[in-house]
């Protein structure tokens, strides 16, 4: 056997099983083990190749475009930490449900576990955190070993993409020279199923006409229903939901990840400012729900969570399309696997259709007034982290898309970013809420979500500054909205802001950097805005010009905590105010 | 049972053993889930806590400072992603043998696998890659309890330093309230066996009389002996392998990383140009040994390797007071585990002694001519990688520690770094050879191991840029030579340099960034010099000037593979003339 020779044709049987699996996109990191699947991959028209020096922020990178495609992304590294280095996005890719390739290049057998350079233990390296692992056979060029690697590849796409989506990772040993043999024009052809060795028909979960039935005479018995509807993957979901929500008469409680707060969807069903008014006793008197139907993550919205919680005797119904088990507090009566727009559309189908009730109308008149205090009361004056998200629903176009970093900026988008007309696509990294890979994430999600804006905390920002080598790299247009409260804003809502005693130290942070430093040396246009009018020029200039932007708010820790407190006893007097014109 | 009391005593208690057990240094990165630990941590006066926002970074910040020390240094995080960060350290501490000891915050059982937020699975959650996990208790205060959280941890610290040392992983589930009960004064006062529940006494391997008289007998017959030492933490050793030697009249040839090239032992038997010389035919042929006695880490040499494997029917013994496997070319006739400096002063009362030979003093001369040859070539006119290291080993001060980056920098301290007499601490990450943490790793050690100098490429200084913000918040010195050949020099040297199609994307990698913006927004000092003489210079400023400096050195990848290759050219004619007096 010709080792040149049995190593190209595996490797390119390989790579061209992935495209006809509909994978386009690699993240590559520079490696010298990986070198023949890079060099191969690189011969492929239908690849885009994207290098990216810093593994974490390449595997975020992929995790981006995986998110904003549905597609897996495929990440390409060397043996050693470099596959550590993939762990981060590996896991928000497990819990988020992105599917994600992760291939690995090793040492052959002979070399591991005997103190050779660069060699780790590479089997299982993410333990449970991916959904398959494959220790690949050295390549091999006889017929059957052609066949197996194609069927490797097809079968590790399908395993990504099946619900719950996720990550898998496979981990090629290659014995050196590790050169590939790249004069042959026909290197992609294949010798047999030219189109593919073998296709995945995944099909969706749903339920048997008589659970439908069951479950809708359930739910026509019962007036006082809520929807609640977290970030979830499922694309046909949006418009059914809403005419569940129609014939059922339920509100719909959309976190800003459900995609129906942004969405040309009517949304007369939709309830944007729960987080506002579940914080109050009063509202949440005149708002228990008999049922409760969830769909996708837990909402980001802790008010919500609590709500839930107290109404705990509630029937409540878990719809997962993937199979999972997303019931924190353990209040689900029944635990449906089911494809969400399925469920939908089954149920539509036994459902009689209500005209509304007194206790929806309650739910969104609450809804109304709780938005109409904070509008009133918001700070137009002084820039704030609450008036930047109210903003960005009116300056982003139609189309734009909108990443959002954990922390501060999902809870305040949750609070301040309400139902609008024009389709914008919002995204965060939900699965484990990380700080971690967000800058990377939205330049990959750029590429097949443009026009991209990123809001983030500087410590978010800070975390992935490595992440940005990729704008300028690939000349990505990217605008940044980065509040910079100069540390961990979130710290001064929780229980340790109390405690002054090494507070800011422990919890604070304040890292005192300058980031036009580093958007200068990232070939970027680098703003720190004084005021509103400021932040509007600065967004409108940023839809002009290519290339990365970004745009500092400098906002003060402990004035956001203040500023936000006095919103919410805002909607607390629009509530009380209610509740004694209803006696 | 009162939640904030036993939260508080438990912690406390097994902080107070954490400080009995030796260890001084935790790097804590902030989040909500650690916060009782991190509050209660900061309250002990015998703790120095270093607060580092980068997960990935601190950890090999911590790295940094348990090689430095040979003691554990503990690292401190939230639940979610933050501990995923922590991998490629994690991975770095086992295959280079540093003590870690890795405490992670968790949700507690109810809220696990159910879609609480930044809630993944962190049982097991690196894998092979820790000596030891364990799943802690929930926090109680039962007197049974507190023994138990003592005995872990007295436990913990003991397994991370047991040969082979490495890192250990405790998983700690805590409920809220997270806030510890902090106004008593006698928080660390513990009830029972006060200065610590237990010490752990750590024996180190060593062989019977009799398998050192074989052995000693077996040495004896033969003349044509080598001793080659890698890196190892063995403190002992140095001394006692140069009496070895001496007995013997072996030559030993010795890594950069053994410490034998810069201490202040006589080094008349030491070899430190063999990786020059190694490479000829003609050098090779007439020092064929008939032993060799190994002691640490392959080599980094790869001259070196392949020589040793073309020996391969010389009896090798691999010592390893670890009991690992460090036999990369599987050339090992027998397999020592004893402590290696307890090896050597074994051998030495059972070695009658030996003047030296035609072999070693063969050995010797070619030592000498290869360097006199490289000596005689070095470019001393334009800035170039190779007398970057040679100028260091005049330049640097007595008792200072050199942090080497890996990939090409490692390679060129063990081409270029020759025996002095100074005593210089010579580290590297050389568990896995990542590019990857090594800036933390200096920053971290530089703590312990003072003043510091760092020398690495522009790639390995990309990659761990974050690291920097440790130098900037606790204004730490470092002396970092920055190498800058604007992307990956070690691929000139391998097979691919020779494919031009695609090699500067794949391999090359030029990022293009000018790292003056990010050294002055982490507030240091950054001076690119443009000849010996400023460089010289820097290096003398520097050693004046406090906190981070900066060096860079703008070389070209193509002119350095070419620089390299005329000196090992110059060697390979000095080798010749010899060879031509020989005969």
């Amino acid at each position: 056997m010709n080792h040149q020779s049995a190593l190209t044709a595996y490797i390119a049987a390989f790579v061209a099983e992935l495209v006809h699996a509909g994978i386009k996109d690699v993240v590559v990191s520079p490696g010298s083990r990986s070198t023949p699947m890079a060099m191969v991959m690189a011969e492929h028209p239908g690849l885009n190749l994207h290098i990216h020096v810093d593994e974490r922020s390449a595997a975020f990178f992929a995790l981006g475009i995986a998110k904003a495609t549905g597609k897996p992304a495929a990440i390409l590294c060397t043996s050693g930490t470099a596959a550590a280095n993939y762990f981060p996005a590996i896991v928000e890719a497990r819990y988020s449900r992105v599917p994600l390739l992760v291939l690995t290049a090793d040492r052959p057998h002979e070399l591991r576990d005997v103190g050779a350079p660069q060699a780790i233990d590479q089997i299982d390296l993410y333990g449970k955190h991916v959904k398959w692992f494959n220790e690949m056979a050295l390549p091999e060029e006889a017929a059957d070993m052609i066949r197996y690697v194609r069927t490797v590849c097809a079968r590790a796409a399908s395993v990504a993409i099946q619900a719950p989506a996720g990550p898998v990772h496979l981990n090629f040993p290659f014995r050196e020279p590790l050169i590939p043999d790249l004069e042959n024009d026909r290197l992609f052809e294949l010798p047999e199923r030219a189109e593919g060795y073998v296709s995945v028909q995944v099909g969706s979960r749903t339920l048997a006409k008589e659970d439908f039935e069951r479950i809708a005479a359930v739910l026509e018995k019962h007036e006082k229903g809520i929807i609640v509807c977290g970030q979830l993957g499922n694309k046909e979901f949006a418009g059914k939901v809403e005419q569940l929500a129609e014939a059922l008469g339920y509100p719909v409680l959309a976190d800003p990840l459900s995609q129906l707060r942004s969405a040309t969807n009517p949304g007369d069903w939709i309830v944007d400012a729960y987080d506002a008014f579940l914080r109050f006793e009063e509202a949440k008197s005149i708002l228990k729900p008999e049922v409760v139907i969830r769909f996708g993550a837990m909402p980001v919205s802790k008010a919500l969570g609590i709500f839930l919680k107290e109404n705990r005797n509630a029937l409540q119904f878990v719809v997962d399309g993937g199979g999972g088990w997303l019931d924190p507090h353990a209040l689900s009566t029944e635990m449906v696997y089911c494809d969400e727009a399925l469920f939908c559309e089954g149920l539509l189908q036994h459902i009689q259709g209500r005209q509304g009730s007194g206790f929806s109308d309650r739910w969104l008149k609450m809804n109304g007034l709780a938005k109409a205090a904070m509008e009133a009361e918001m700070n137009r004056d002084e820039l704030n982290e609450s008036f930047v998200f109210r903003q960005l629903s009116e300056l982003l176009p139609e189309g734009a898309s909108l990443f959002v970093g954990n922390s501060m900026p999902i809870r305040d988008l949750d609070s301040f970013f309400w139902k609008t007309n024009k389709r914008i696509k919002v995204m965060a990294n939900r699965g484990a809420n990380g700080i971690d890979g967000v800058t990377s994430s939205a330049l990959g999600a750029s590429l097949y979500a443009a026009p991209m804006y990123l809001v983030l905390g500087d410590l978010t920002f800070f975390h992935d500054m490595n992440g940005l080598i990729a704008a300028k790299q690939y000349g990505l247009d990217l605008t940044v909205i980065l509040i910079n409260n100069n540390g961990g804003g979130i710290f001064s809502f929780l229980p340790q802001s109390g405690q002054a005693k090494n507070f800011e130290r422990l919890f604070g942070t304040p890292l005192g950097l300058d980031y036009s430093h580093v958007v200068e040396m990232y070939g970027g246009k680098f703003s720190r805005v004084e005021n509103w009018l400021q932040f509007n020029e600065s967004i409108e200039l940023a839809k002009e010009e290519p290339g990365l932007k970004v745009i500092e708010v400098v906002t003060d820790r402990e004035a956001n905590a203040a500023d936000h407190r006095r919103l919410w006893k805002a909607v607390s007097r629009e509530i009380n105010k209610f509740m004694d014109m209803e006696k």
